[in-house]
């Protein structure tokens, strides 16, 4: 049994009867419904102009990727998305995740080739115009940075929002040819165990890829939430590793090259090849594993009194669908079962919901997620427990900064302010 | 035994043996083999500035909305979606096609208010802050304006791309409380047949609803594709009808009265009231009936050669989920089943693709599209049989011009131009 106010995850799906009387009661509606309905002044005039290319309302700009480098300068720039301002089950075009190791691209479409080489029967370049006339397949699918949620391995709590601490992971439909046609045009040479995938930024950013994968659900994607891929992901052309850790899913992309071993590239070979605790290194970290986080309310929202809230957030897994999510309102003493947004999609965001009655006291909000798989996500003690803390907040590269896939904690207090604790 | 070039639906679902089989001996591949792969300028330099919010490539700047009325005068406003440019299983926020009467009004969500009165126990006045603590739910559906395709009504082809014939139907995840929440919460009188959406714009545009629908599948929708509501397209709240004629929709949602019988507001009474041939008005025409057309290839698009192409577009139905969209190469006279980009969503474009090995003669490609209600897409012969046809380009107002759903055919002549066709 679910303490501290969680109520049944059903009570929406049952046509709100029992819901609307769990309400009742509560100065929800009372208190609104005092207020009178006022003329506003954007009735009495005409609005603005409805442009080309929609964008969000001027009341929205906080709605927006918080940027590490601002200025551009000549080092990596992260833009994060915020969780806390959104809902449903993935993230829109404008507001996706990027880390841009030297901004983003200016890339001409009818310019740009991909080729693909190496341990194959028949070298190929594509252009755009090419691969536009394979067989596509849609997909939606997370990409989270390996480096996600690294200020969780702070010894001590840092009060910020999820967008700060999980704001390098999003979610999109992406639509293009599965790799494995293209393979199947070039042929494989059985001596193929890998896949060097390198990007045409000026890093040539560059990593390994197990043959298995690409010839798995590997995707050379063309299109982002059906338009064409932003510029930050990739424009005109990524792959996509449904599941596995961000900077695989090589941006810009421009070669993919067949060979025997990896190439021990920059990325693989030095941030995501982390020194173990023991002294050896983690070769390689493939997998984004089961994770979510509660993103409503959170960091930085205020409950207006007690009473019902709907409690949601993202859970999702690398490995494939999420099965269940649960959710405690004391600290993980009591749990009970969120809802999930149907339908499941496999190595995506998956919304769950529970409705939750605060009774204006002391509250510890936490998520924890199940997949198909079997898979259970950690608690945070358990991950620290493996990984180690840090006594400084964790940089995104580094140990232990990689892979936190662990449970995060929101604490209410009696006032309804949101801070992050480890509980 | 479909004819002229289409393939097996399934073929690129069996993992490419009989596709790449399909495709070896054409040109797709070996001409581009012959290109070299060039050092790009822009992999030479550092790229741009990561934006706080992002927005696509300066080169797609033809993947745009068409505006009716670019410069804003006193009349309504249309802003079409590009599907030719576009792929994947919905419409992004900056493409959804817009309506709008008087511009979009630039409304404060802080001081907004929306009143459910008239025939209810409790008359409730809701903030968007109260309406964000309710339980919420996402689906995908489009929303098709009931003059979406008037120019199909026309005595002679238009030349004109998909755009122009179907750009007023856009397809989103929106995510809101259920109207039948916040009825429970008000209570419904039992004298109360209709409700009355009434919007916050200059016109304060209203349409009737019948309260069953309100109770069934409506929404008040907050968000659109996971972030806040475009302001075209309703910001800060719209009213979501799954499956019902785009203006009933009412975006900028203010007031929600319930009464005994419909309003005969201006829209429902003039333009989605219109006059039969035999005299008599059509009231009321809510739904938005199962259609499909082609996007890729469409009009304006430019087959480079005989080879493989993969024929694509998107098929919906108000009544449901679609259970089957056949496509024809050769103007109706055979038939293949194209394949459904799964989970198929009930009342949302369900995008449908099929391969097609051009010969490099004459083409006339065709869709047609049955729901799992078991309605089948008329044919444009049977549907200008009902409703007539008109000299001149119809209106998107006015009669024949509403509810178009039939048949889109599309010519592809030996230079592999696309022309608008009747076939």
């Amino acid at each position: 049994m679910a303490r501290n106010g969680l109520l049944d995850r059903r009570a929406f799906l049952r046509g709100g009867v029992a819901l609307a009387a769990a309400m009742t009661g509560y100065t929800l509606s009372g208190s609104a419904a005092a207020e009178p309905l006022a003329e506003d002044s954007w009735s009495k005039v005409p609005g603005a102009l409805v442009p080309a290319y929609g964008v969000p309302s001027r009341f929205e700009k906080n709605a927006a990727r918080t940027l590490s480098n601002p200025k551009g300068e000549p080092r990596t720039q992260h833009a994060r998305t915020p969780h806390h301002l959104l809902n449903g089950t993935f993230t829109p075009n404008g507001l996706h995740f990027v880390i841009s190791h030297a901004g983003d691209p200016d890339i001409d479409p009818d310019r740009h080739r991909l080729v693909i080489h190496g341990l194959v029967k028949q070298p190929l370049v594509f252009t755009l115009d090419a691969l536009s006339r394979y067989p596509m397949v849609s997909r939606f699918t997370f990409v989270e940075c390996g480096g996600n949620s690294a200020p969780m391995f702070s010894k001590e709590p840092i009060q910020a929002s999820v967008q700060a601490l999980h704001g390098l992971a999003s979610c999109a439909e992406w639509t293009g040819v599965p790799l494995s046609t293209l393979l199947d045009e070039t042929g494989v040479d059985p001596k193929a165990k890998w896949l060097i995938a390198e990007g045409g930024d000026a890093p040539a950013l560059s990593r390994s890829v197990p043959i298995g994968k690409a010839l798995d659900d590997a995707m050379i994607a063309l299109y982002q939430n059906g338009e064409r891929i932003m510029p930050g992901n990739g424009y005109p052309m990524r792959l996509l590793l449904p599941g596995w850790e961000g900077n695989m899913n090589v941006k810009w992309l421009r070669r993919l090259k067949l060979v025997e071993q990896p190439a021990m590239s920059y990325y693989e070979a030095r941030t995501y090849a982390p020194i173990l605790p023991g002294g050896k290194a983690y070769q390689f970290y493939f997998l984004q594993e089961v994770k979510s986080f509660i993103t409503h309310p959170s960091h930085g929202h205020a409950l207006r009194g007690p009473g019902f809230y709907e409690i949601s957030g993202v859970a999702y897994s690398g490995n494939g669908p999420i099965s269940k999510v649960m959710v405690s309102a004391d600290g993980g003493v009591s749990w009970a079962q969120a809802a999930l947004q149907e339908p499941v999609h496999s190595k995506a965001f998956t919304r769950f919901r529970i409705p939750w009655r605060w009774n204006g006291g002391p509250a510890v909000l936490q998520s924890r997620a199940w997949d198909e798989a079997g898979n259970a996500q950690p608690t945070r003690a358990q991950i620290v427990a493996l990984r180690g803390e840090t006594k400084t907040v964790p940089r995104v590269t580094g140990f232990p900064s990689q892979h936190y896939n662990g449970v995060t904690s929101w604490a209410v207090d009696a006032r309804g302010e949101v801070k992050h604790v480890y509980a």
